[in-house]
């Protein structure tokens, strides 16, 4: 095993994208070698120590492959990869194939590779806030039981289940990060019942109409849904803390960590969208209520204690949603998102 | 799809054969058809609608044949089989196999089969208090997190997820059961952590020597370990019970039911033992402190509020351990265990 090699799944995502990056930029990590995965190949970052790997990770060969290349065995491996929440939901058997399945396969690859190198393989897994449903607390702990109403989380659940027992057994080092809502994401509207959390902000900041799936109109009490959110850029600095927080700081029951987040709802998401960029941006946003997406969105929590996590040394953006709206207006005008 | 077919797998264990008697002199199903299966054959009880498989369960064709006998698709699963928790923690690979894919085989058949017949399939499954782990609080509720920190915990939780999402998905009629400890197991000492709950009473109560894996003597304060418990008779009724809650009785957002239980410390065990068979049998226990026994079975919770499983019909033990101990010395005496 090297000592500075990370291997990202779902690498030729957004966030896996953004994640290459900043290992790359990360001064603790000087030299990083990086493999990155998907199931179309990814573009390589301009950077020396990088091989791109397409892989369907459904075929154990194809996870084999990963463990292969001129790097080695990873130290440290970002399970990225899956379908999304709305896609899980709507293709339920290949989001069983894929979201759990395929995880469970990567799971076991770094228990062997770990067993045969004798080191414990650090497996960073982007959990969910969908792993949360039915009736919840006022703000979610630690201590909170998650049951999901969704494919997607159930998926999630069950792939953290396997990485808790791993851990437990000293087959893996797990640390499981379940993700806030990540608000903006640039780009094409994607599969996720979230998709919208971003996109109401995103398309009309570039001229554009887009649909909220929540409410019939901007006085729906509809729009008092709750979100718990995150940027990009905490996000990412937080993923690549994950690798930096020592085995002995984490509870000894489990390696759940529900990243730190804050609450907005959709209505202020909108009114910060009008502060930054004026009510013609706003009238740019539709309103076609989604029963699907209204009910799996409402079953995910809004509020959390972040006290645990920000204990670990991760971060959490403060300010609210209109410094996030600004930020992602300056980088549309610097064109680099 | 016939009304009133039974299918068990794991029929062949202890508390399956207690199962299909019951449900043979369930007075609410006359005339049930019983389809049992282990991986070795299960002897048939007496009774002319039955018909009994071998079958291993991590092999497809075998779980396919489980709904291709004579009496065809079942309307009932009572999903019993598997590694108990002592083995799956030893063999921790063939647990998996075992108790995560070929249960997971059997829901995802109940799913084919109900799809085909068009209509639900019930699926019941045993699960198992040992899905809790960590801190917990001194009572717990359907509120309560499962933390599992034991590969049948693990393996149980997975279970529990996918039969609720596929429940929820409509896809089966889920009905999970986390079930206390029961006590007292006749025949010979299992490949269970909580063997030695039964085994300190059956053992003395036949003459015979046991050893006890919790404390190093009749006065360690080791003994002050509580338990969950539940006699096999009130267990079985459960079983048999769980067939006929109305769906829309459970919660909306689970099918997950703690089985009524009471709480007694081994100490109390070993109490009742004394007062129902003298000093003489509680001499027959020997103490031999195992750590990783301790740990496990230290690590399940001990007492629960059974208000939800009362309110859906389910029933509950009274009067602790000595009507359970004397109960079994009657059974020894009668021969009928």
């Amino acid at each position: 095993m090297t000592e500075n090699t990370v291997l990202i799944t779902g690498a030729g995502g957004w966030l896996g994208g953004l994640l290459a990056r900043a290992l790359i930029e990360d001064a603790r990590s000087p030299g990083v070698e990086l493999i990155l995965v998907d199931i179309v190949e990814p573009s390589a970052p301009p950077y020396a120590a990088v091989v791109t790997l397409k892989a369907d990770l459904t075929d154990p060969a194809a996870v084999d492959a990963m463990f292969n290349t001129k790097y080695g065995t990873p130290d440290t491996i970002y399970c990225l990869h899956g379908i999304m929440s709305r896609g899980s939901e709507d293709n339920f058997d290949l989001g069983l194939k894929i979201n759990v399945d395929s995880v469970r396969a990567v799971i076991d690859a770094a228990r062997r590779y770990g067993e045969s190198t004798g080191q414990l393989i650090k497996f960073i897994f982007a959990s969910s806030l969908a792993v949360y449903g039915g009736p919840l607390p006022h703000v979610v702990t630690p201590e909170t039981i998650a049951t999901p109403q969704g494919a997607y989380g159930m998926s999630k659940l069950v792939n953290e289940l396997f990485i808790n027992e791993y851990t437990r057994r000293g087959l893996i080092d797990g640390r499981i990060l379940r993700l806030p809502t990540i608000v903006v994401r640039p780009g094409p509207p994607a599969a996720a019942t979230s998709a919208f959390v971003s996109g109401i902000i995103r398309e009309p900041l570039q001229g554009l109409p887009t649909t909220c799936p929540i409410g019939d109109g901007p006085s729906s009490p509809a729009l008092d849904l709750a979100l718990w959110l995150a940027s990009p850029e905490t996000t990412v600095a937080n993923l690549v803390h994950a690798r930096r927080v020592p085995p002995a700081a984490f509870a000894p029951h489990t390696r759940v960590v529900c990243l730190p987040g804050f609450t907005a709802t959709v209505r202020e998401e909108l009114a910060a969208l009008a502060e930054v960029a004026g009510a013609g941006a706003l009238a740019l946003v539709r309103f076609e209520d989604d029963a699907t997406n209204r009910r799996v969105v409402s079953s995910w929590p809004a509020r959390f204690d972040n006290a645990y996590a920000l204990g670990l040394g991760f971060v959490v953006n403060e300010g609210g949603m209109v410094p996030i709206v600004r930020r992602f207006r300056e980088q549309l005008a610097a064109g680099v998102v």
